[in-house]
């Protein structure tokens, strides 16, 4: 891979300045609008110069403000377009004059339209800037949120600087995208809502990814690509290195229609997406949450592979009805070897368990000795590639009080040392508010001592999943 | 359906007295144990007598306690068995002479260990029970909650007298039902842990509860049948009546192993299932809140059938995934016909808008007219069947604060009797504990007035698509 492309767009990610055209003097309330890409630079210390563009207001949030582009005093790297369609022309023009490098066109309402008054509209803007030299984000996109270059398009988005990146044909998923993983313990590197995709394609920003240092893991919601053999051909080079999971809207036929009017994308064949995935490694998830919880797993699990997993913390139909979810997402809940059965049978009773696997033995391990020496045996068991343990920690809680529940955790935690296998907690949604904060304490307390845990058992599973293509695929490729 | 089962069964479920095998004057602590049965029963102001049966004790959570079954002066309809297996066919021999008609064996540890010896105590104990005319539920099962009877296994469960009935091969599972139901508005009439059914079969309770008048609608979870025939004749007569939901545990080759550790269960083959159920007018659901809503969704929800759905509530990418995941549950996300959208287009704009279906138009639906006239245009439109709206709760509360949310709430409700078609409200779960007070709250006033709310888009969906199965099934039926 050739890295023309870092030079190029460095200069996006990492700009001088910016500009703002239709930042507005009022406040815009719970809408998005020019000054919310202002407000999410200033938010995270944005190093380089702020210049809102308005036709009469002197000063905006504090910054000084402009009649136009050309009165800027400065050359300008990015500017950001937040304007009527009337007036979109003879903007552009204004940048290309100016010399602009970058625009992002957060004005919506062209092709996706279906009408071909706009349609036309957005084919005389790109070939402009085209002819001009500017490179073009969009339109009708979110745009950038990068926080080491200190530019983001809300000031709610976190300042942490990460590794994951994220590239979303849709700025509402992409928001959603870095909230959740926030709450779960991501941290960004770079983020790009890029919508229509007319100029700057999703392949551009996919190539910058793959060879961006700081970037370890990518993320994607895909609504239809421009150019698929180039996305394909980056993504199989890429993957070897990085994993990329990928989320495609418009699988189904009002699905494909959906995007049409979203962002003018062609969704295409269904059949044809999932083939070059496989080919070119790429993970497929089918939620957002999949998707943070598989970039967090990523971070926290080790990538051992196998499919071969024990379920415990189940009770009686929980157990059978978890095994179920479990081999529905492809992974296998296999009996365990003889020995490990014989040594459980030591101390686990005979009536209402069972110690094959699924382990129904629950109320055994609230001995520390007896978890971790079945940590021990699971970890010895040649049959075993993995655990889900699926906690009942509102219930712990209730029944033992804090102590209860914090041994619990530090049984959990000291169990998954010795396990040396990958260890998925799984924390169900509970019916009471009060097993709510518990339960996101939980959480919490996981997330520091570097435990992967998850907000349902079929999200463990699939994660789980999800981690041994991916192992399966890069030794397939090691092995050509 | 012959209603011999009614008259031998209504000694069950609304027994002159209970005898307790098993009871303990010391407090059992968190797991289950013949006391669960007293206090449950004592919380439900059971009408008739009690008598816990122990060695030594003479008075037991303030009730008389007798030596053996034999000095209880009166006669007994149901004993619960909660005692070692090394006196288990020395009681049996008491309720035989003693004439009880019922034993509830709560007792585990027989066939489901797969031990020879254990195998035939079983068989031991259910042919002595024959012979002396005894009918036997479970072993291995936590037996009955019926709350106009007065029968409970916990002091948890509730009072109310609803209208749902349930079976089940699981006691955690049928539990965990009961709480999860009641939370989200289910009664119930008679619920059912059978366990290992030797004696009394599945098939046994459904008739039951085909014939009970108090039985409205119906679920199962299921492991094995141990006569299949019988079963689906039952269910294909009383389909015709009440809705019958089931959830087969075993669906899968681990799956199945974890039956026969749990309930000496024959799984079988998942394809002879599926087929059966669709033949008797069975809907399959695949988890434990698909069940609890599908059953709260025929009581909420008209039974107008039809595939056809609107989608309301989700932005850009949000919709397009919507729309997706409703197509993958069997449902159609149809473009409304051309006078909707073009009525439509006169109050949304353009830009950042889509008004064919997928509804992304959220922000121009703050304005109470606009939602009512959408309503309108979606009752006439021909081709829509439903809506589903997906809710942010709890952004409408961070925006607008409490009266925004209740003038929110309210305009659904309004909006709900426009429409004159079946609505369903999802409300999925928020990253914050604020967010989750505010979604409970509005759970709650949407059951307070009738409105279908579920826990997810997905589940709203699939649960839609489980009501148009049935409908289906009834209309081909009564066309016969």
């Amino acid at each position: 891979m050739n890295d023309g492309i870092i030079r190029e767009l460095d200069s996006l990610f990492y700009p001088k300045n910016i500009a703002v055209i239709g930042a507005s003097p009022k406040a815009t309330g719970f809408l998005w609008g020019g000054n919310s890409f202002l407000e999410g630079a200033i938010k995270l210390n944005f190093k380089g110069k702020l210049y809102p563009v308005h036709p009469t207001a002197e000063s905006i949030l504090g910054l000084t403000a402009y009649k136009s582009i050309l009165d800027i005093p400065d050359e300008v790297d990015l500017v950001i377009f937040s304007v009527p369609h009337s007036v979109v022309l003879k903007v552009m023009e204004e940048c290309v004059e100016k010399k602009v490098k970058f625009v992002h066109l957060f004005t919506a309402g062209f092709s996706e339209t279906g009408l071909e008054e706009n349609i036309s509209l957005e084919k005389q803007l790109i070939s402009m800037a085209k002819k001009g030299g500017v490179r073009v984000i969009g339109p009708n996109c979110m745009g950038l949120y990068c926080p080491e270059g200190g530019l983001s398009w809300s000031k709610s988005m976190p300042g942490k600087i990460g590794t994951t990146g994220f590239l979303s044909q849709s700025g509402q998923l992409a928001g959603h995208f870095v909230d959740t993983g926030e709450h779960h313990g991501l941290s960004f590197s770079k983020v790009v809502s890029f919508g229509n995709s007319s100029d700057l394609k999703c392949h551009d920003f996919l190539k910058y990814l793959a060879l961006d240092e700081k970037t370890k893991s990518i993320g994607a919601y895909l609504e239809g690509l421009k150019d698929g053999k180039a996305f394909f051909q980056t993504a199989r080079e890429l993957t070897r290195k990085k994993p990329l999971v990928a989320w495609k809207g418009g699988q189904t036929e009002g699905g494909s229609r959906a995007t049409t009017s979203h962002t003018a994308s062609i969704a295409g064949s269904q059949a044809v997406w999932q083939s070059m995935c496989k080919q070119a490694g790429i993970i497929q998830v089918h939620s957002l949450d999949e998707m943070v919880f598989t970039l967090t797993a990523f971070q926290k699990l080790p990538l051992t592979g196998g499919t071969n997993v024990a379920i415990l913390g189940g009770a009686g139909g929980g157990s059978v009805t978890m095994t179920d979810l479990a081999e529905k997402e492809g992974l296998k809940v296999p009996r365990l070897s003889e020995n490990s059965i014989n040594e459980l049978r030591t101390f686990v009773p005979l009536q209402g368990s069972s110690v094959a696997n699924p382990l129904d033995m629950m109320v055994t391990l609230f001995d520390i000795k007896n978890f971790i020496r079945t940590m021990e045996l699971l970890r010895d068991d040649p049959n075993i590639d993995a655990l889900i343990f699926s906690q009942p920690v509102h219930w712990s809680h209730q029944v033992g009080g804090r102590a209860f529940l914090d041994a619990f955790i530090k049984m959990t935690t000291d169990g998954m040392k010795v396990l040396e296998k990958p260890m998925l907690v799984a924390l169900e949604h509970t019916l009471t508010l009060d097993g709510e904060v518990v339960r996101r304490e939980a959480f919490e307390k996981y997330h520091q001592v570097g435990i992967a845990a998850f907000p349902s058992f079929p999200m463990a599973a699939k994660v789980l999943s999800n981690l041994d293509q991916y192992k399966k695929y890069l030794d397939a490729e090691h092995a050509r």
